[in-house]
């Protein structure tokens, strides 16, 4: 993938037309002080949208709403965002309050309520405090240069906000593709929840836009951990304002590849920040699976490998107990020929055409201590799926956090 | 099920027929104390076996040989196990080491080498020292009490051996069940392998061993965590001495139902012992399914509840979080109505008919300092699909003992 013009400081109201802000209500209660846990994003005049949600059976209920306004196809113009509180499973008075959010999001910035898109992110099963909600509504600002504050407002356990922006050009014309996200790693004591928001100004079709965002998800957020495709209130945004002016761009735009290239740029820089920001996390953990009969098959083994608490555990003690890739790799459902895989961790080959190495394992050890920690491996099929995949090692103080903590 | 008469201190060898032993030879090394790491379990002439083997696409030398031998039909009269190495991925090497066992083995029980089962648990990718493994099958010594031993040189990170027995009369005759297992906690710093070995004096047909060995086992070891169904080696035996004598026990003998809930009452008392004995745990976690639209989708649910480290982290910090039971049974792929789904936690009742209850989660949170914690799910289909899985908590102590690990 080619170089990109990162913005810096980039995040959703990088590209034109989009405002944002966000406040403290007090729906997030978490630690001593208090953190904004109210965002609202707005863009003018409805424009479509193109939105994917958790697989889960068990949904919040702004994934019902936001579900049926996607499939409405008549776009929505803003953004209400929650964090502290998923509603989820809580009832039809949980329905009636969703509707109400976005009622109070709509009559603040010019819109209908089935124009407004509602994120809910946090405890399960707990009605939501409405006369919060409704206070923080009223109260938010928005700005130009908001993004910065609605990227803080969606956090929940995240220590700190994931946002950027870069410039891309097409047919001669500057656009912007912009985003945030919130993190899932692989336990957080109140939700598991994983929010992706990306913006641009590039006007674009509807049809290009939902096929750009399945398969921009797929090779990114899609690849983060395994917890985080499975939570009751997942969901990826991509919307465009066409602030930028300029030709639509659809399938048989001569540049419509550059731009999706420039989305998924932004989709993986958030992704990565995801999995690096996992509860009490020392080390990125990327896999790369090869050699698979398939790219489903490298994508199932790649997401196997990084999601493993037996792969997670033997990267934080820098163990190069390398049979647990195998071991992985070979539960994921992908096909495996264990005569002919091969596996390295950092640059060393461990496992090489079914047979261990004579790599002296304590240089293994030593790669394992990096910030970034690589591990591939080719599952010997003579197949040319491949994949990566994202996610995090698990030390002792991720469980401390969530040991300690009660409700 | 009906009640059972248990055998105090009873175990593979209290059937009739069965000889056992166990010694140390240093293939375990983990801590500073000999651990007894190879095991003997002989039964005379070959007779048929039935035998279920992990779904890993990697599997252990031990698993392709035994697969074999199994399939072939012609029985088997000796199992000799080793712990502390899994001989998986270990090329061509690692197979010839596993006919050499069953060779050292058949020679010295006066059996052919494809008479003879094999197991091999530990520590994945590192070739057997044979020397130590034929030392150790040469000096071990089989006694008519020798289960225990068996039962102890199997184990690897297990805290304490797995083993029990019970009478069963049939047609006016005595016989007995017995059988052991080696556990697998949520995270082995060398394994993750699951071993169940169920003997009886009972005379039993072929196919009908198979059948009850398939059937139990779906009932209880593959109901333990969701890790145990995925390694590389695990597996379960049922071997018949057939020395009790009398009429052979066969799908038209009228009191079959009773010998198989017999062997059913040995495998769950064994599968909740796997589980009570998960690294560092402090609660036995019981989920039970109710309310599925069928029996898989009512397993797929439990299984992933117990499994689950959100559900597993909400029963260590007795966190009355009601919500993530919900977010794993709607993650498991089992049909749920959130609308009409129920949830209690111990005797309490948390989710009425999709609405929260306004239970004093105080109380429910004392309920969950108890060690034996059950959470129950009526997944609101109308189904009558039930089936009740078996888990653990996640204590800091799993992690630290994890963390400190180092090859």
């Amino acid at each position: 993938m080619a170089e990109f013009d990162w913005i810096d400081d980039g995040g959703v109201t990088s590209p034109a037309g989009f405002r944002a802000g966000g406040v403290y209500t007090g729906i997030k209660r978490y630690g001593d002080e208090p953190r904004l846990d109210l965002g609202l994003l707005a863009w003018g005049s409805p424009t479509r949208v193109a939105g994917v949600f958790t697989t889960n059976a068990v949904v919040g209920e702004s994934v019902l709403w936001n579900r049926a306004l996607v499939a409405g196809g008549k776009g929505a113009g803003a953004l209400v965002v929650n964090s502290g509180n998923a509603n989820t499973v809580t009832g039809e008075q949980g329905a009636r309050d969703c509707r109400r959010i976005a009622e109070l999001a709509a009559s603040k910035v010019g819109l209908q309520p089935e124009e407004v898109l509602v994120g809910s992110t946090g405890v399960i099963g707990r009605l939501l405090p409405m006369d919060l909600v409704e206070q923080g509504i009223r109260s938010v600002e928005l700005a130009e240069d908001g993004g910065a504050r609605f990227a803080r407002a969606i956090m929940t356990t995240d220590t700190h906000p994931k946002e950027c922006a870069l410039r891309v050009k097409i047919g001669g014309r500057d656009y912007v593709v912009g985003g945030c996200a919130k993190g899932s790693g692989m336990i957080h004591p109140n939700m598991a929840t994983m929010f992706a928001f990306l913006t641009t100004d590039a006007p674009v079709g509807g049809a290009w836009l939902q096929a750009t965002l399945r398969s921009v998800v797929d090779r990114t957020f899609n690849m983060v951990d395994v917890d985080m495709d499975t939570s009751t209130s997942d969901m990826g945004l991509l919307i465009s304002s066409g602030a930028g002016g300029g030709q639509v761009v659809d399938g048989s735009h001569p540049d419509e590849e550059r731009l999706r290239e420039g989305i998924q740029a932004v989709a993986t820089r958030l992704a990565r920040a995801i999995a690096r920001d996992g509860e009490g996390a020392r080390a990125l953990l990327e896999a790369v699976a090869e050699g698979a009969a398939s790219v489903e098959d490298a994508r199932r083994a790649a997401r196997t490998i990084v999601s493993s608490p037996l792969v997670k555990t033997m990267v934080v003690g820098r163990d190069p107990n390398w049979g647990r890739v195998m071991m992985a790799a070979g539960r994921s459902g992908a096909r495996v020929d264990q005569r002919r895989a091969s596996v390295w961790i950092g640059e060393h080959c461990v496992l090489e055409g079914g047979t261990p190495t004579p790599v002296d394992l304590a240089l293994v050890s030593r790669a394992m201590a990096a910030e970034e920690v690589r591990i591939r491996i080719d599952l010997g099929t003579g197949g040319v799926g491949t994949a990566t995949a994202w996610g995090c090692d698990l030390t002792e103080d991720y469980v401390r956090i969530n040991a300690d903590y009660t409700t």
